[in-house]
């Protein structure tokens, strides 16, 4: 399954029509339960040569983990709508995610914990990052108990909760979907991506990066076209990048 | 305008009678509503050569970040009391503050998605490294929506809303400013400094480099000044850096 | 006593039975008031030689900021039940714990800078990296003014404030340690481990450190049998470390 | 062709029946003269939007980085056997490899600043990390002048000047290879593995990586096999990783 | 002195006309013999508070540390013809250019250890980075020995040693600036731009920044221009950035 | 044996008397041969949870790299006397020191993968960044043969060779410690700090570091003696530390 996603959002980050991304479940009940425990089962499975066994589960890993990454890494921002049962892989999938907003039904844990793991595929690489009180992300963590989405939302990991379930969740965040579809490509590309380096990198490292990214992009056409649209208050519309393919 | 405002922030940091300054407008209405548009539609005009172009755009955009950054490079603690509408370089400049007010009447927005360009003086570095809640930070920048007081609240923006206007905020940072002015100047830069290196490095980076730091502040007159006026509840002032000059 | 606390959280950390630690004091009035100002002042005095001191401070310094890191560098997470007066030292040790809780009579304050110095034992590092108001770190670290429960449930600095004085908080925390120390010490361990790795780390750092450090963990027979008792709704044991001497 | 490559080094990584690789030429003339300039030329051409060229160019380079990165990525090492021409790409391509051997009749040159351009796909990047003199890696990247075995040598690019042209040089990596396949995969893909995290970390956080990683690779049988033939002096031979898929 | 070299240095970084620098001194006996030691001796003067004294002294090392970074800074290469007395300040104006040569008649050395004091103005940063011989480096440093051209090269600290004194030394350097100087400006001062870049990355850092940075570059009409004269093996001249003024 | 080691070596950097160190063996035939083989065999003993295992695994890898550590850690120099057989931990032990001189009868080895592991207390993390030849350090660590003084030499691991065995390399290593011995130990201490500091940092925060460091360090009243002895050609000694303790 999270093979087929990675698949999907790499195809879709390199569509230059694509201008945003709505991730969300089809199942009412569930945003999703997590991993299949079964199949974690069988990684621990004793083996020969614990070494051997060790060089596969990092290959494992690593495929895992970068099929998560690819929602922060695609292109596009990602909005992650949130409701009823989301548990484990949930945290990971939704922390990779550019925005993250829940119904007020939603159901939050990090569980890993409750099945003898540590979590290893992003949550607690990106959880205390994009929040903002390292206390609660470790209570969580450590604990493996239920959250709610006033916790959540006080903790700083969703910036919205909607009224409902899946229809209502989704429902908002294709209108901030919407929005985003209609600025820039070139600047909203460029949000995001520069974002996800300030992150990872000091203020001065930051700062030196953005200047060599829009010494290009402050070229584009969309700038003028954007800024006469706000004048005249007249609406106006962007291209893709089909036109700018090698 | 901007290499004005950093003159007089080079100025004061050089200067050992400042102990703290205060950040505002004087216009009723506006913090600021951001850069000029149509300078920044010259920048984008077509040249023939777009790679020299870039350069000459990496040496203006490394000027104007340099600018925007003596807020924060400022030995002295900035505190900048926001207002009416503060979009676009309002928050660029407030992010390199340190202590950031609001008054209740403040309209805040990341609008440069709005006129087509990723924002490249500061607030994509700084914003998500001085709040909590990243989906809120991207939610604000890839949207280009306002936000208002409550918001910047809930979301760590801003340390207090003032009710009122541009006089009442004003007031209040200048009530904070004055504690700030009354504790040992030795301290007071000291403690900037130092918040300002652990943001951008290791917890264990920053105790190697505060250790450093204070193995000559330590040996300070003011400490012992200051614990007898602490004991006494007595006042005390403390003299600035003149007597210190090489 | 600094050293003391050291000593004591260092051999619990290598003790293979012990799962989760409660740090709390026993006085009902206060967390800790801060370190003696009269040693404080002695470490000020003039020196024939600044640059000798200086070496000296550097070494007090680097053994003092050690042992508060002994509670980070602790295996096991370590709670910390906060109440009464909890004034600059409490804030160090504090922000060195995992978790924090607070009674509702606790006052809190970053009090470094009301006796003439910059706080160079971990909260000016650990103190912004854990909350998510950087504007209200700075206000109180700069200004030296005592802060309530409120605030720092606000900025993100306690989990949980409990209604009551010492006896009550130490009492939830407790009851939270109870819950961390029924899960598999291999999961809690790990899961502490990669906390304290991923905050100074990129995230891309962090995955690839979960990555080779979970191809050994994830061998243990603590899942599976974890796992079982969460299928079957039983209750599930696990030994300690005791077994695993080389 | 580099797409080729990449493809067939990522597909040698996964297989546990490989050792090593050596890289070489086909061609008794060149390893390679570099990149076909009029591929390079088109990529310069005009476009309506710079912004919009940008944006195709960043995820050209990107996709062409990856492909060289290829080979330091692969879990095994790569010999690379460098004989005549060795142009541009050839610095970026041995670059990214483990070891690098060259025949006498060698001449190297990193031309890319000759036909108006930075390179872009690793040589500015692993060059300087890889060898010792800064000041010569400058003037040969900055006047793109031709250099020889010896120069490369005394610089620390090669390990070993082998007298003769392409068969010479390729036999005396293969004779390399030959003992690396001896050893035992789990001690020579760790090796690897870590040598590439030592250098993009600090000296601390490298051991503490390594510790992570062994505490796996100590529990394999290699070594007690590896330690009985060495007593011996008796021949030994080590499985590969087919035995420890999952 | 070394303000003024600073001036010099940024005026030229500015100018779109000056393609490299070559830095040498006008006497024949010393390219420099450091600083003027009363003036240090100044600095060490007693002051009523070290804590002040300190915060004067940390002002003055951080401008004087800024004008010798203004060789590393500055857009276009700097080479340095090093040649007679070349003693501390000598190794930190040297390790911050970019190429170095030497006459046959230099006396280096690393002398601050032999004054009292750690050199703190690029020497201890920039000399290992640059060399590679971490051993040779700490004796030269912590004996404060003199060494000559041969050493000099050996370790990777010269590029080259011309057999005579200055006018030799400088001579061999203005040939080597003729050639960076007919290159495209746009081809050397990104090459520049991105070794220094490099130097304080990881490599996977440092190749996203030169995928930003270059996706405007490669834009440039130079490479059509710089292939065209390799192809017909004529002269070409490239203009200078006075036509890329904003 | 290394916990004895560390011990003495701690020992000695807290003892304000001792200005440096040289290490060598008492045997004529080796400086070490390396690990006791059967040690490490029982390390990789079957366990009954590979995870629990490599948690003691962990911590004994901890303990064992912080003990060769202390040679980096401690304050004064350490002088390495290499002398005949060098293997496998030998290159630990002299990576960790700042100055490695060998004798011609000596025959160096990194061995570890010879017994089917990676060195996993220092050689893989330290060997690459103090030498200037990746290719060369990949070969030696990847095949695991020996290499002997001149080969150490050029690739920049030993700064001098000196003919003969034991007695004569311990000889010139007792004449440079006493050149280092008579210098300001106030320059020595904080020479050696500031180069360990600026290898794990870039060259800017490395230039701020020493700034805060020398901030202290240029009161010293060591300067003023050591610029008086200079100018007098007159001898002169240095007072310890003992004058410096709080």
């Amino acid at each position: 399954m999270w093979t087929e996603l990675a698949h999907i959002v790499r195809h879709a980050s390199a569509d230059p029509d694509i201008r945003v991304l709505v991730l969300s479940s089809t199942s009412d009940a569930a945003f999703t339960a997590g991993l299949d425990l079964k199949s974690q089962a069988a990684l621990a499975a004793p083996a020969p040569d614990p070494a051997r066994k060790a060089l596969a589960l990092h290959a494992h890993l690593s495929a895992f983990q970068s099929a998560v990454s690819s929602l922060s890494a695609c292109r596009q921002p990602v909005i992650c709508a949130l409701h009823g049962i989301a548990l484990g892989l949930a945290i990971d999938i939704a922390a990779a995610c550019d925005i993250r907003l829940c119904a007020s039904d939603t159901s939050f844990g990090v569980f890993e914990v409750n099945v003898g793991l540590a979590a290893d595929i992003g949550t607690l690489q990106r959880f205390p990052k994009i929040t903002g009180n390292d206390s609660k992300v470790r209570e969580l963590a450590l604990m493996g108990r239920p959250f709610g989405p006033k916790e959540a939302e006080e903790m700083g990991f969703v910036s919205e909760i909607v009224d409902g379930g899946r229809a209502q969740v989704v429902a908002v965040a294709i209108e901030k979907a919407k929005v985003i579809a209609s600025r820039s490509p070139v600047a909203v590309i460029s949000t995001k991506h520069i974002l996800n380096h300030a992150r990872d990198h000091t203020v001065e490292q930051g700062l030196q990066y953005v200047a060599a990214w829009n010494m290009s992009m402050l070229q584009s056409s969309d700038t003028a076209k954007a800024m006469a649209a706000t004048r005249n208050k007249e609406p106006v519309t962007f291209s893709g990048f089909s036109d700018a393919k090698l």
